[in-house]
């Protein structure tokens, strides 16, 4: 057993989508989630930008004592979670390899779409990680770089959201499955599963990481078991309309409480 | 004479929109622009956070020796070019006031829009600067947080790009004037034309802030002769679709060759 708390990293509100996978997952361990707000979106910047910022992120979770790492950000993790794996002894996980290996088991799934922001495409880590362990996979990649900041405005069903998910997805109709590379894409879920129907399997990275960190706490013996967990939530910037996107997704109105402004 | 060049800083590619401009009305001056896209966009962001950006952009134009600044960035100008008017003493200015100047001339607008990013018109500033000059004025405001990564993307006249102005507009329809209060939005002019007719006068900052800057020149007699006038770009994060937006904004192929990254 081991109640430190384990660390969330994202560049904003988007990581939340995978919080609340980890907290139905693992309802007995505490959060700390750190949102880098003053510097959203990540999408448009350099490898370096993102390292150098992710870093700052690494340094203050394990500053909190945090047992492990979920770096929630799509761009995070393509362009920035190796360097932190060599760099720190604490496990630090992103959100690519437990989706690649969701695919790898399931073998129906051959011809698959990655929508992303532009620095995760332009990165192409999603392709050479797919085309790594599953050789003959067929890999369709598109940038959406307005998808987070429309996420973040809180367009996820109007008729701009629809059209925008219509043109973005427009060469994604005969794939097996679609993998959503950004953590704030699963609030546009129901539009994509409109836009391609039944036939696409939509893939929620959160949900596979929440389920690659349950196994590895307790392949460690490091699950958390505390009686009512705690969920901290840390902005670099507080004055972002952060509170009102996520009181919504995570359907709690007090979310404002939990929320501390950080200098990083 | 003064040869010096001007400095022009903004947070990304909007501040294109008022070089062009300046470029017009001051042709024989050099040019030295600062896009900050590494942390662009600026409108999500709190203003402490942007005081200490914009006084980093300052720092670097003054080192290269400009004769004055032109902070061509709505969001900057509106939540930091008071501070940075305290702490230097070389000219900066916004583009806010010669707005207001132009609109107090006219008197025939005294119903007017401001349409800016988030922070800017969190920040009330041009209600209370309008206000201040012309206290039997009507402001009408509206955040538009999207116009200014879809301009980046490029969306500046397809479908999207249509029904978002139409949906951020739809209270603007009974005013004299509306004020593109970010310098991205000038991209947007046909669209915003076509939504508001021609009863409403669009109002262009950049163009403004040209003018006071060649008076301001002039009367200090520190116009520039340059008989092949240079424009030098730096941006703190070269990564960006900046070289594809900007080439077309400028009408430029070669603009690739004048860009230069810095890191501050």
């Amino acid at each position: 057993m081991d109640n430190r708390s384990i660390g969330m990293f994202d560049s904003g509100v988007g990581g939340l989508t995978v919080l609340k996978e980890v907290k139905k997952e693992l309802p007995q361990e505490n959060i700390i989630y750190l949102g880098d707000t003053k510097r959203f979106p990540y999408g448009s910047k350099s490898k370096e930008s993102i390292i150098q910022l992710t870093q700052k992120g690494m340094d203050f979770l394990i500053s909190q004592d945090v047992k492990a790492i979920v770096i929630a950000c799509g761009t995070a993790t393509s362009q920035a979670l190796e360097e932190m794996q060599k760099r720190y002894r604490i496990p630090i996980m992103g959100i690519i390899d437990s989706t690649v290996q969701y695919i790898k088991k399931k073998e129906n799934l051959r011809k698959v779409g990655v929508i992303a922001t532009a620095g995760t495409i332009r990165s192409n880590g999603w392709e050479k990680k797919l085309k790594k362990e599953i050789p003959e996979i067929e890999v369709k990649s598109k940038a959406c770089p307005l998808l987070a900041p429309m996420a973040e405005e809180g367009w996820i069903s109007n008729e701009v959201a629809k059209l925008t998910i219509k043109e973005y997805l427009k060469d994604m109709k005969n794939v097996d499955a679609l993998i959503l590379g950004c953590t704030h894409y699963p609030l546009f879920e129901p539009l994509i599963k409109e836009e391609l129907g039944d036939t696409v399997e939509i893939i929620h990275t959160g949900k596979l990481v929440s389920k690659q960190l349950k196994e590895m706490l307790l392949e460690q013996k490091e699950e958390g078991e505390s009686f009512s967990a705690n969920t901290q939530i840390y902005l670099t910037d507080r004055e972002t309309n952060f509170i009102q996107v996520a009181s919504r997704m995570l359907e709690n109105t007090e979310i404002e409480k939990q929320i501390k402004e950080i200098q990083i």
